[in-house]
């Protein structure tokens, strides 16, 4: 509460200066608004006032880049040194994003003797945020939707799931998957490529208009291509017209997508005690501030804390560097695949190999692709970013022993799936199940179960500490009934055969 | 934090305001309270201080219904025009509601010399809100007990589930279901029926008094059926006695019956990048303000905007005008059934009767009873009204690309309903299970499941954008595995047989 | 809103008074830190600037012992009377914490010419803090640990949950079970045995220093057993160095632990009417103030408003004393075990002996072991005591009816675990299941879900208000599921034997 209460004090001691000085800061800062976007806004003011009102609330309506580029650098919230001179003088609006690189957006059209591109890109951000973009590009993220869709093994596991199937008094047949089902379901998080596919036509208040059509649209996920040819979605992060970074820094943003039962990070964050602080007080914190000070501005960790803000201590010493590479304070990979293992050296994961020739970071028993992924130098280098926020409030011996036990969690994890392997490969050895699709059978299904579900959740909750996803939530209890399970269906596969 | 930031500076203005005009604006406003209501509030503030309290931070409190009526149109929170004299002059307190219609309330009665009401019912809130008690009236919420008692086929579900089961050595016998396992389970949502079936002796410090003793209560049911004989609980999402409109436009006040696994409408928002913005930031919007805003007053919808609030845009012009009538801004009906299907006409759904002669929307094969159903036109005018809020915030290109979307994954869960009614079809065909009961045998609660829980689940993530319900969480994941078992289940009930 | 408008109002005074009176109340009061734990600040606030900052943050940083004792009873947070001279003066800082006791604590060490203790553990709260203390060892909270090891079926129950298991081509064998699975999973909440086992060297600014090697930490579990003997941990709901009452207070803590599917009190708060009024104005509440009011400092109760707190009424009538045994207003235990039954006498739950010489509240087929817990009358005590909090808000006759249901509801939970209990009893006498381990196999997994989910949950959404968990959240569907699903294993075994 004390933080709020003086953060109240101080916004009253703010809006009496704001009186003085005749200024106000809450509205967009009308006098450096270009002719171009003045004109968006006086259109869509009425026509969209939802969004004109949350762009207005935005840092973007109220600082120019101009302005932006003369913070000291820890509060520079800009990361281009190049920014093109004739968008500094402007605050950023509505035009000054959606035209750029016009040349490369197949979304571009015509819109009242102006060209509009239809979706802001990564590539368009780049024009003042190029580390944020460069940093982003390598990741995972960037490549969410080609590591599904270039990715054998998840290419079959998507398409087995989003099939329609009928059934034809005997068997359950599976057909096509659309781009529907796909999009609705798994590319909604990991992206879907959206195509041009010709114009639509609007009726309006000032006539008919014509925009362009846009297929697998509307869509944010994290790896989604984009009609200039650039990947990923700022906007699943950064939601919307205002750009919060008081959204993108709250765990619900993340947990979209990092939700139980695949990726359990946010329910598990929610159950730790990490998370009950944040959801007890959380609301007092100071969730604007650039740099980020642990202990000052916030309580206790969320997402953003550890995996991606700058942190500085109270002498602005810095803790830990901001990164749009998430993968930066990591050192193993704990979800989705079938094995934990160090992480993958490339965001483009379908170009591993492992010894059986296959683009997986480990091979069927578990055997790792080492010439793919993180040396152990660079395991303890990303290990010791991470264990640097940490420390911030808790001391080395605390953060040693909860990381050594993370690395035994981890091996019992590895070896809850390497039993339902050999369960599952026992099953194809004797014909009680067809290998030639490994997600189809129920006896495949609950392998798939034990590696996607329970080891994940076993893996989070000890990383994180919550601890009912190692026990009764897609834990060490589901992992235990799994086995159970598959071994009975295993012993029923070979009555019914 | 901006419109937060604001809202407190004007209140501090406000505080000063008021400290000149002597004015307190929090607390009731005495003067007018009634001379029946000042004697209730003088012996339960210390008996219940907790209701006293709660009615005091009240608008109740402090509005008498003359001064309600004063307010300019669009700032009015009573429909009625012709509210009773006798009740204009003094604030809506205890013995006001308690006291209404007394001769049509069996659970009347006389306390210290008053007649007082025990539960007060849409039809005593009638007297100010007559649109909203018709407008409700009318709706499938007004109906949702008998939804469940007069169709035969939920009335054998709920029986099915709330039975008490025995086992004789060889088989599970299905017992009676007790008004107590309905009324705590299903029944606490959809409403109990409240009979009064004597009298209660009650110890206090004014000696013993008698109270009406009530069957099926407490309870708060949407569907409720009041010992005056009207249907409905205005205190399930007016809860107790505040009556906040904050909370009722609160989404976790529709999630207490609308959440997983049957009807995840909660779900879905609180991962959408709807409910990221709320959970993110929603404590710094408005919350009380009538009309409301989009942009100004809040920054994402929550489930009563766009449901059912009454939204301006900045000067005025309607967006969308207030309903009770909870499906009237809908055009499908998405949960609940086997099928989706349009919009029934009537709130009293047990009344349709389809092809085959049953009180279902669809036939078994999914063919809809089109003459119980509301007509394209009526979709389009419905799907207009709520279009019209979704456009506040996105452009039409945007909006009818979303639904465009939504249309094929009705259709999409559909069909994989019907491959899930051709197996327990040729089941029942073949006699491996036997359709007395629909719901009694395994393989019949996995058709079930797939209808009551994965096709609602994929329909409701593609609606409200929660892409897990439409993968992993009940959706394509589960919906297909179910297929998986059921086909394993009919293979293995044969081989049993 | 009302009362948060005023309490930010009242800030604004408070802090023009602040100003008057050159008093800083958000800050530790520097003058009063003792000489020794200024040193600890000098170095870690460096170090560690979340932690102090933390503390800065705390009641303890700003509130000297002695002044504490000043305060008028209701109002008190100690409890000791005779707390030693030497505390009195200074407020109560690191070494304060972590001094106390040294030569019961194994987990003492030299740490720059101080001696220090790892753990601050409730025997060293207890100076201050004694009624909560012994309160809380004589409950089961501080028997957590012991609850599972000592008793032969958890104990079972946890090994087989946890333990590595391989496949022999044949069967799945059960392995042992390592500390780390279970530190990570059961006793995470139940408490661990912190071990002294050596000592670990860490790299430092000021070179490498010598701390203890503890094993089997870091822990918070209820139950843990540190390494002065004493049991418990009151970090668990005290989090951190804040030791912050809101925190505790708020149900998000209690929720760490008391979660779905087997203690699903948060789930069941959550969806209750209770919980939607919390979640929807609870950031408006007073959380810090000591007694707590119904009605004006909250508007609906938490987990500690009805389990815990000191609550008054306006005229500082007491409605309910402050307590830290858990069970004190408990007349039933409705979870963890097979049947409900009355609260056990004594925390050591693993010291009863039913009619079957078995360490169990209950025999197998139901049977209490009244010896061993409590008596009608003391019932009828407990159960005084928490209804008077409910009627802080609900007339009797609301508050009676609601019990009994929930007595009802016992009942009815009660007959679906016996119906489960003998379709397993009929397993095991037909060897069509091994009774030597009850939990390793299928149908015996079967039977343990329907006490440990299932039946749970129904009560809890009966005793709680949140009917999804007595429908289709681990409710009657799911019992009724559950019980088709064994009797189809049952079938398939007798088949298959």
């Amino acid at each position: 509460m004390i933080n709020r209460r003086y953060y109240e004090i101080s916004l009253i001691a703010l809006f009496f200066a704001g009186i003085c000085l005749g200024a106000s800061p809450v509205q967009a800062n009308m006098s450096s608004i270009s002719a171009e976007s003045q004109e968006c806004i006086d259109c869509h003011s009425s026509i969209n006032p939802g969004i004109v009102a949350d762009w207005s609330s935005s840092r973007h309506s109220r600082i120019t880049p101009g302005e932006a580029l003369n913070k000291p650098e820890l509060e520079r919230r800009v990361s281009s040194k190049d920014i093109p001179d004739n968008l500094r003088a402007n605050v950023v609006g509505c035009f000054e994003c959606h035209s750029q690189n016009e040349s490369t957006h197949k979304d571009n059209f015509e819109h009242f003797s102006y060209q509009i591109n239809t979706i802001v890109s990564p590539n368009d951000c780049r024009v003042c945020h190029v580390e944020e973009a460069e940093q982003y590009g390598n990741s995972k993220k960037a490549e969410a939707l080609n590591i599904l869709r270039e990715n054998p093994l998840y290419h079959t596991l998507v398409e087995t799931i989003t099939s329609l199937k009928t059934f034809n008094k005997r068997y359950i047949i599976h057909g096509q998957s659309s781009d529907n089902a796909k999009g609705e379901s798994c590319y909604a998080c990991h992206g879907t490529e959206v195509k041009v596919t010709g114009v639509n036509t609007i009726d309006t208040e000032l006539g008919e208009i014509e925009v362009p059509k846009l297929e697998n649209w509307p869509n944010q996920g994290v790896g989604r291509i984009n009609p200039d040819g650039s990947y990923g979605s700022c906007a699943a992060c950064h939601p919307r017209h205002s750009f919060s970074i008081e959204i993108a820094r709250k765990p619900e943003t993340c947990s979209q997508c990092h939700l139980e039962p695949d990726v359990p990070a946010w329910n598990v964050y929610r159950e730790s005690k990490h998370g009950n602080i944040y959801n007890s007080i959380g609301y007092s914190w100071n969730w604007d501030n650039v740099p980020w000070k642990p202990g000052e501005d916030f309580k206790a960790p969320t997402c953003a804390v550890c995996h991606n803000s700058l942190l500085v201590d109270s002498e602005n010493g810095i803790i830990a560097n901001r990164t749009h590479e998430f993968g930066d304070r990591l050192w193993v990979r704990i979800f989705g695949l079938i094995y934990s293992h160090p992480q993958p050296k490339n965001g483009k994961t379908y170009l591993i190999s492992n010894a059986d020739g296959i683009p997986l970071p480990t091979t069927f028993d578990g055997q790792p692709a080492r010439d793919f992924l993180i040396s152990p130098d660079e395991q303890a280098a990303n290990n010791a970013k991470m264990t640097s926020v940490c420390k911030t409030c808790h001391g080395s011996n605390w953060v040693n022993s909860q990381f050594a036990k993370f690395e035994i969690s981890l091996a019992e994890a590895d070896s809850l799936v390497q039993t339902a392997t050999q369960i599952i490969q026992n099953a194809w050895d004797k014909k009680l199940a067809d290998p030639a699709n490994p997600f189809d059978e129920t006896i495949e299904q609950m392998w798939a179960s034990q590696w996607l579900f329970y080891a994940n959740s076993i893996r989070y909750a000890s990383a994180m500490m919550g601890p009912d996803y190692a026990a009764f939530k897609n834990g060490w209890w589901d992992a235990t009934e799994n086995l159970a399970k598959m071994h009975d269906q295993f012993l029923i596969e070979q009555k019914l055969k």
